[in-house]
């Protein structure tokens, strides 16, 4: 467990058509360890309003603030990416590839909600690592990193300074071991309490592993859209 | 369950200092349903950037953008309030609880999450009505509504055209009931499924009742602050 002498810096990632809980479930959790020991950004391509998206619809949900852009981003030393609708247009946009790349190489831990994944593995940050996604869009993620271990049952797979989840609400789950292994086990118990969520324990233990690539047709459509 | 000829439509009320989770939970459970059944709105006392609040510390979170102020928000058949430490100087706001007092009156079902209840019950709409409201907070809605049957023991209470749940992630489990009361078990299933929820099926079986009134001394402080 670490004790930093100032807060560590958190950067959620927001794209266009991002998914809502992908964000706030992970934001939930991380927000209430205090800002004293961790503070939190969004951080977009330009900063300002982004649209969450709408499963099949795109991008057009809430609209939430990015504080910053890639060009004023502060140091991030946990860099977390969510999944969502917008993941497809994303695979495509060297400048969110480029600036996950570098931050990744210089912060502690890398992590991923649902198919974000398929954007760290996109970016190559995945190579060699083991990892996993969004069980009903898991072809999606594998199809973009041939060098990275997919595991198919996780809720989420701890790697060190990758850490992936499963969909959508996998990603509370893996906010909460994360936020065990930095500020331990207390810290994290107390916020699942206090959130009264009762919290997946096992990472190897995937309730949703049957539904693998049920919607893979769908995810080749958009990927090829 | 209804077959509506249009879409049915949901407000979710923002105010400075709102939980993240309490909003975006639910959320990405009824957007799911999909804007044909139903369409969301975010609705504020005024349009615009609202910060959702990080405790103790107050609406110093991400911000996120009302649709509409209460001064021009559309016909909406559901009311969903949110908890969060900005529920304590909302209580004082005759702006906001004439808004959900008017606006419940209209709609088919007013539900709310966490200390959102609060909220509801100064609002004098939980009159006559069972409720229930966070764990660790229970004794702040208590204390805004003597004509209400408080229960203690509930993930949510589902009381007709009021449905109240317990702290910010069972709103996630009161919207998938609520969406199986509207649009049939099977939609509710294929959201969770969808979203790799694991939902509580139970409204009678809460796992942190045993944190009740914990904060009290905290939550009588805000209250009078």
């Amino acid at each position: 467990m670490s004790s930093p002498s100032r807060p560590l810096t958190l950067g959620v990632i927001l794209y266009p058509g991002f998914e809502l809980l992908d964000v706030f479930g992970p934001l939930e959790m991380f927000t209430a360890v205090g800002r004293d020991r961790l503070t939190t950004h969004l951080v977009a391509e330009h900063a300002g309003s982004v649209r969450a998206g709408i499963v099949p619809d795109g991008p057009i949900g809430p609209r939430v603030t990015a504080d910053f852009g890639f060009d004023d981003a502060p140091e991030l030393d946990l860099l977390l990416v969510p999944g969502g609708i917008g993941t497809f247009p994303e695979l495509g946009n060297e400048c969110l590839l480029s600036f996950l790349r570098d931050r990744s190489r210089r912060a502690q831990i890398t992590a991923s909600v649902c198919t974000g994944s398929a954007l760290l593995a996109k970016a190559g940050i995945l190579d060699g690592h083991r990892a996993t996604s969004n069980k009903q869009f898991f072809a999606l993620a594998v199809a973009q990193g041939s060098a990275v271990k997919w595991v198919e049952a996780a809720r989420w797979v701890d790697d060190g300074n990758v850490v992936t989840s499963s969909g959508v609400s996998a990603g509370m789950d893996m906010a909460l071991a994360i936020i065990e292994r930095l500020f331990g086990a207390e810290t994290a118990e107390a916020i699942a309490v206090g959130t009264e969520y009762t919290r997946h324990r096992d990472a190897d233990n995937d309730p949703f592993v049957a539904h693998l690539n049920q919607l893979a047709p769908m995810a080749d459509a958009l990927a090829k859209a």
